[in-house]
């Protein structure tokens, strides 16, 4: 059996085709996202959707809710689906709705999005105004719970006040190092430090904008870079957070940004001129190119423990205390 | 150890003092009503409520989702609390909702409450249609899943139509027979062997309007009906439902029976004169009043077998098999 593969972000146009390429990909769990901008009944009805196709495809994935899950998941060949939000929408302004989410599958929650919330501030706001009373209140209730705070759009002093307030290490699930790529939703060397010192981890992005080179992205310039951070962070707290959104429409990534918020369109990493999902890089379009990460991880001169580490075993380990609750 | 006492309905006014009365009176599991008219998302707002409940007092109470977990609650000196719905309503039209509410630990759900649903037809209407198409098909989701159909408020046909139509044992958890008491309430001698012949439990209520002489109604005679129930229909097939509705204002029941389908005041089984709700009999005034009706049966010539079984066995033997999912 191959080390354990995990992939901490994605939000594809769910088929039985990409779930048959997880498995191809011998990829064991994804932290799917299941929230942008829906309200708690939206979300409900997007939970509602994934137990269909639980059923429809129970010979190929299944809930997960502990690292034991996935871990059973692996055993039965299947790759285990664990729910997560991206927006902080989905409890409205009630702190009660995390014990309920939690017992509905959520695991790994967003503050914020791109834009202020009533927790914290995205990454694309002129003010960084840190975290919030009820911010602090939700930090405290989801370390009570288990689950697992995502600052992945946030911007850097929210992002530093979370790592700072939590007392439980805390994750960005997708986003790349600002000192390889300099793009807005990269985060600082200070930002992955301060999250790494205090037991937290990083999964690195594959979606263009995250990427140097964006779309032409070499397999050789992204494994250079995880080695960079390995060296700087340690191997042991960096992970796989691709962000593929694999066959959505561009109405998709127009949602993402959007919402419901504005009247003006918002582009958000993209432009006028490039507004839909930007093309993948040819070495991970889908699923299948876990294979080609781990060959890169290989060619940049990781050893095979450090590969299992970041392909896989350092989110199992993260998640294994992270999903309980607090004792 | 006394044998296991449960109570398959109660809705009061939850208090300190109420979880103390159960310890009391050895009660180690009770059906909660956690909604009437509520929407999906009020109901949802009841299940936070009850999280407060059960952090505020975890050494009297405890949250169970199966017939283990009432075991492990007796075995820890708590009360198990299980949640169930009066009406159909927290699932709106959506039959995904049903999967949904198991998550969060709802168990048993009436199809109706007095009026007509989108499932069935309630005990007050003119007439009677039975199950309708959305109802056949919440009934073997309900099977599915292992949730329990509870026909306590439901018309005759709908009721029998339920029994039939289910492929699992159903309940009616709160009512008495009608050859005891006809109150429009109490169930045909015909519905009350339709049930328990497929296997299904009925739980004898304590609540006045459905008591021979009402308030004034003697442990005798309760106990005397009990004894000619288990005759007519099986000892191991009657429990307890007593419907209490402890130190609740009389605005609840006006919103049992009114909701907000109405503008006309209706009684239900009240009256203008008597619009509240009724004076319990001095000796089930609460639930330390398990004990005289355990001394009622022993008195009306039950032997302690039997007895067991009607205070607490048979509702958990009956879950056993009703809480989990269709194999």
């Amino acid at each position: 059996m191959t080390p354990i593969r995990i992939d901490a972000l994605q939000y594809a146009n769910w088929s039985r085709k990409i779930f048959e390429q997880m498995r191809d990909g011998g990829v064991d769990a994804v932290h799917v996202t299941i929230a942008y901008h829906e309200s708690f009944r939206e979300a409900v009805l997007n939970v509602e959707a994934w137990n269909e196709m639980f059923l429809r495809h129970t010979d190929l994935i299944r809930p997960a809710r502990s690292a034991a899950d996935v871990r059973a998941a692996r055993d039965e060949g299947r790759t285990a689906i664990i729910f997560g939000f991206q927006t902080a929408q989905p409890i409205e302004d009630d702190l009660g709705l995390l014990a309920i989410w939690r017992d509905l599958g959520m695991r790994i929650m967003q503050l914020t999005y791109n834009n202020q919330s009533l927790l914290a501030t995205g990454c694309y706001e002129a003010e960084d105004t840190g975290l919030t009373r009820m911010g602090k209140q939700v930090v405290a209730e989801m370390n009570r719970l288990g689950l697992v705070i995502d600052m992945s759009h946030s911007a850097e002093r929210s992002t530093l006040e979370a790592i700072e307030y939590s007392s439980r290490p805390i994750a960005i699930t997708h986003a790349n190092p600002h000192w390889w790529h300099p793009a807005l939703r990269n985060k600082s060397d200070k930002v992955i430090r301060a999250l790494t010192e205090a037991g937290g981890m990083i999964g690195f992005s594959l979606y263009p904008h995250h990427l140097k080179d964006g779309s032409d992205c070499s397999l050789e310039s992204f494994s250079g870079m995880v080695a960079e951070a390995a060296e700087k962070y340690g191997a042991d707290k960096i992970g796989i957070g691709s962000d593929l959104c694999q066959d959505q429409p561009d109405s998709v990534v127009t949602w993402m940004r959007n919402g419901r918020w504005t009247r003006d369109l918002d582009f958000g990493e993209g432009s006028a001129a490039q507004a839909g999902f930007p093309e993948q890089p040819n070495w991970f379009a889908d699923n299948t190119g876990f294979d080609a990460i781990a060959r890169g991880l290989s060619q940049v001169g990781f050893d095979d423990g450090e590969i299992a580490g970041i392909m896989g075993e350092n989110w199992l380990r993260f998640w294994e205390d992270a999903f309980e609750p607090a004792s």
